[in-house]
């Protein structure tokens, strides 16, 4: 990954916190960037629940916006302008998180960016799945998410 | 629905915004309560994205919280003392959310609360599967979450 790609991944952090507050309010960070996919990380304390553990919806915003975040990055690596959404998403809850966390994002099995591009060149919308997961104690997911993300070119974009 | 339930219902918002950071920063209210379920509700301000519509990950959070809500309340009537969790879930995204927003939770169809008080009778711990459901417009959902509550009676308790 060149540093063009880290600094587009810091750019996109900041806009993330800028304009979603609840990103804000997470304190969601850049945790790393590159050919394996992207992390984001958290601290516990904003994030907690009452039992002193990570609160399930953070899990599940901060894995959903590392899967967005890795989708929005390669389009812009790629010079594309698009508006790109969650559609369909799965949680799995494995087992309390009870430090700071991050979520690491990459693309599902049998997924891959140069039939999603194709796609999108052809019909100016494509879909693509993401798998992010929450690493947990002795190897294991404390949390992941399968989810589908839908990218539309925008009015007057190529 | 008894004026105690919605007394219930009033101390649990106050300790979930109390408790959980985030249900505060989402400024997340009890909306209602009765023998149909129970509505939280949010503003879109806090919970807004960078598109200007509802952040996926707030849609998530006030649904699993309204599902986890439901279950913790329904304990709470008949005197049990269990720590909930939440385990699976399953959200749609179907449309954006452009205005403030409720999520309705009520019990999956099949799910009863007398099998899972049996089952908590008999085991200490017990599931139940929850629907919520972000109303959108024309009478149809804009956001829907599937997810499945484990329910475990806390160490000293009955």
């Amino acid at each position: 990954m060149t540093a063009d790609s880290r600094l587009l991944a810091d750019d996109l952090l900041r806009f993330i916190r800028d304009r979603i507050p609840l990103a804000r309010a997470m304190d969601l960070r850049l945790h790393g960037y590159g050919p394996d996919g992207l992390v984001l990380a958290a601290p516990l304390a904003p994030n907690v629940n009452d039992k002193g553990c990570a609160f399930g919806g953070s899990l599940a915003s901060l894995m959903t916006l590392a899967g967005w975040a890795l989708v929005e990055l390669e389009l812009e690596r790629r010079g594309e302008d698009c508006d790109v959404f969650v559609g369909d998403s799965h949680v799995r809850y494995l087992e309390p998180v009870w430090e700071d966390f991050h979520a690491a994002a990459r693309l599902a099995e049998g997924a891959d960016f140069a039939t999603f591009f194709d796609t999108l060149a052809e019909r100016g919308k494509a879909r693509i799945d993401v798998r992010c997961e929450v690493p947990g104690r002795g190897g294991r997911p404390a949390a992941t998410l399968e989810a589908r993300f839908v990218a539309k070119r925008r009015a007057g974009a190529q």
